[in-house]
């Protein structure tokens, strides 16, 4: 393990969240809020920070291979996390230390649970940090890092693999820093549109702006207790379709720039999507009709919330805790679904449900004609056998790390439903579950042991498990640097 | 695909099951009960279906692959629980015909989810039914069939592979009919055994028969509504070590009888199932010592669950469902993971999950050392590559039935914890759930839709999937006959 490049880019990471600080820290002096204090105040705990990490520890190679890039990613999450933490902690609007790392977590992760039952009551500094958290975890810090520091493009495809999430990461362009600038131009240009589009509905700028970002990192965060039930009909029509947007592959909207849109419809990926959203939506605005007036409120109601979940956004606009039982199941199997890979969406992906399907039918095809040979083929690319295998096992991994979060967080002695909603909600990164952790509730309840779980939950959901797993593993940072 | 030979195989195993009528007809008669007449009935239509299957397929060629094995399985269940069922409906017993295939699938398969509010109303004929189905189902009706008719011997391990249990079958011997009769001989001694212990303990002979037969085949149909909580101490005690002990790979006891202890011994399934069972235990017996007076009814209800859940019996001697979360679980996470490969238990089987956690270990390693050459090995033998993909391919396809089956009874409208427990308690073969099919409950409430949906839940769990999904894909029987 080149363990001074691993201590140098996170010592960058820290420095980077100094500097995207600046923005909530501006907001907070704008509305002439206490909390800027607690800005500043993490500002230079972060540059001293980062200072420490990046001046003592120069590379002599610059060389990272996969088992970097998992460190990396792993400790510039938990540490960008402990940091961005303190705002909240120190402005005393988070009394406790642990609340306010679970909240920073779910942001930077993209989750939205809160544990905050009444979220009016933040500064709006620390309301627009909260929700900055998603934008930038959304499509990655590291990601970022890549784009715009010109001195890690060398080997960073490791550290794109550690962050992007999905089975594969392509590469746009020969150049990894030209295709991480590719993908976060789109995605401000996107953010960008959707602000616009909501300032155009009657929202305010800052209300627009927070709305964008938990939509952009399909996040959820917003600024009132009851999500998004406050807002009128076209708001939450076009949050309905900047969330599904967001649940695309990035990869798509890049084809289409390069006009090769007949490559980006040939993706499986997008149409088992797209079919998931509208079958999931017919079963669930059958189902609840009778709770509301018209079609057109049925419609809306459902599509916003099957669009909040399956991108793992988390939005409400009505109470789905309370809707019948056959459509809070089609919500809770959407969840851990997701939406498609290289998205800001959390979640089992589909494009990996997609290969477990292949290799049940290829299974089949075997068992019949056992002397048959059998080619795994996606969008017309063969899948290697290396890819098949990771996404199995990654298929074990996420299990047993399931079963261990919600057998850890039944210590508390909470109801079935929410014990599993919440793992699921959390470890698929879409924030609010059932029961317990519905959608008009918040974390508050769970003990500081399980709040921590949780936390780590989200983590592990974000980076896809193995970058954490690997990065505790002692034989990793023992391998020999080659 | 051989038709002739699957038609005229599964037509054998209809004759058998009018033969293994007669003993609780037997029952019947001796208690002078009504029902006597509708398990003649019951034969003589068994008869008639039988020759109908029989007779006009004489087999061409009597060579089966693994496709006819599963055909003739999946085929041979079906037909079995139809016709086992009639004695129940025709007594008036049961007066809905899918309420009697239920119960009697859920006794073949082991299961032990019962649609009885009131077993105590059942005849003494139809409860011994009711309990035989376990311990046939238990062991196999076409093992028993592959051990005793001579003519099937051939390729019989096509079959076997089919009706047994777990990611692998051994042949102990090179004639599968003697694999398949030392497997029934252990069987029926051990079950034997039991019996004398209950009623050495004051159980009269009928009450002994039922619960060793629940044990045997590890189902759980009971004589009381209250399942076990009305026993003794002592016959808890024998219980749960029966129960543990039908629990392991029966390729133990052979081992044992022919004096490789050892062999025996070296087993890493034996010791994660002891290890998982000790530490279940401990850890349940801490968090409901409040429940209980004294630390030896504390244990004694621990180990009685716990063996009754791992084991997928699901006799309960309190109401679990009462439980603190932690506890409950626990034992939902032991639902999943049932005992060992090549015993009557169900669930995912504990050699499955070894192997889940191998393949992540080799997976990490890959990570670490890209060049290193990884095999994997279990108990000193190499695992070939098919059985691994075979063993992940499994678990996608497990977690896909779990997926559709809980959907599908989410139209009943009932609680989560209803029909997630529902759906794990009835795809594992354990039998009672959590609250609305909780120990002191029914699966009664589901509608006729849903019931059918549970009853090939039970099929599908017992017959671990493959053979059904083979039977019901076309290209199966369009095959040619190599």
């Amino acid at each position: 393990m080149n363990r001074r490049m691993v201590f140098h880019t996170v010592g960058l990471i820290v420095l980077l969240e100094a500097v995207l600080l600046l923005i909530p820290a501006a907001v907070s002096l704008l509305y002439r809020e206490e909390s800027a204090k607690a800005f500043f105040l993490t500002i230079l705990f972060a540059l001293l920070a980062g200072a420490l990490l990046i001046l003592p520890f120069r590379p002599k190679s610059r060389v990272i291979y996969a088992k970097e890039g998992f460190a990396i990613t792993s400790m510039a999450w938990l540490i960008l996390s402990a940091i961005g933490a303190l705002p909240f902690f120190l402005s005393g609007q988070i009394p406790h230390y642990i609340d306010a790392f679970f909240e920073t977590v779910s942001g930077f992760t993209t989750t939205g649970a809160s544990i905050l039952p009444k979220v009016e009551e933040l500064d709006h500094g620390l309301l627009f940090w909260r929700s900055f958290t998603h934008w930038i975890g959304g499509m990655g810090v590291l990601v970022f890092l890549a784009a715009f520091l010109p001195n890690l493009s060398g080997q960073s495809i490791h550290i794109l693999r550690a962050e992007m999430p999905g089975p594969t990461v392509g590469k746009l362009q020969p150049r990894v820093q030209d295709t991480a600038k590719i993908l976060y131009i789109i995605y401000i240009v996107m953010t960008a549109v959707q602000i616009l589009l909501l300032c155009a509905g009657g929202m305010d700028l800052f209300g627009s702006a927070i709305h964008a970002f938990g939509t952009a990192g399909t996040g959820g965060f917003g600024i009132y207790s009851d999500s998004a039930a406050s807002l009128t009909p076209y708001q939450l029509w076009v949050i309905t379709i900047f969330m599904l947007l967001f649940g695309v592959n990035f990869n798509l909207y890049y084809y289409i720039l390069i006009r090769r849109v007949r490559a980006a419809l040939r993706s499986l990926e997008l149409w088992a999507y797209l079919g998931l959203v509208i079958l999931s939506v017919t079963i669930i605005c059958i189902n609840v009709s009778h709770l509301y007036e018209g079609f057109g409120t049925t419609l809306r109601h459902s599509a916003f919330q099957v669009a909040s979940i399956i991108t793992t956004t988390g939005f409400s606009s009505v109470d789905f805790n309370a809707w019948p039982a056959l459509s809070k199941s089609i919500l809770l199997l959407l969840m851990f679904c997701g939406a498609c890979a290289g998205s800001t969406a959390g979640g089992i992906k589909i494009s990996r449900l997609i290969l477990f399907f292949k290799n049940c039918h290829a299974e089949f095809r075997y068992m019949i004609h056992p002397r048959s040979v059998n080619v795994l083929k996606m969008d017309g690319k063969r899948v290697e056998k290396e890819t098949q295998k990771g996404v199995m096992v990654y298929l074990v991994l996420y299990l047993i790390c399931f079963a261990a979060i919600f057998f850890l967080i039944s210590f508390n002695g909470f109801d079935f439903e929410t014990n599993f909603s919440a793992t699921a909600a959390c470890f698929n990164n879409v924030g609010p579950g059932f029961a317990g952790v519905g959608p008009l509730s918040s974390f508050a309840a769970y003990s500081p042991f399980s709040k921590l779980v949780l936390s780590f939950a989200m983590l592990f959901g974000r980076l896809e498990i193995w970058p954490i797993l690997l990065t505790l593993y002692p034989a990793a940072w023992r391998a020999r640097q080659r």
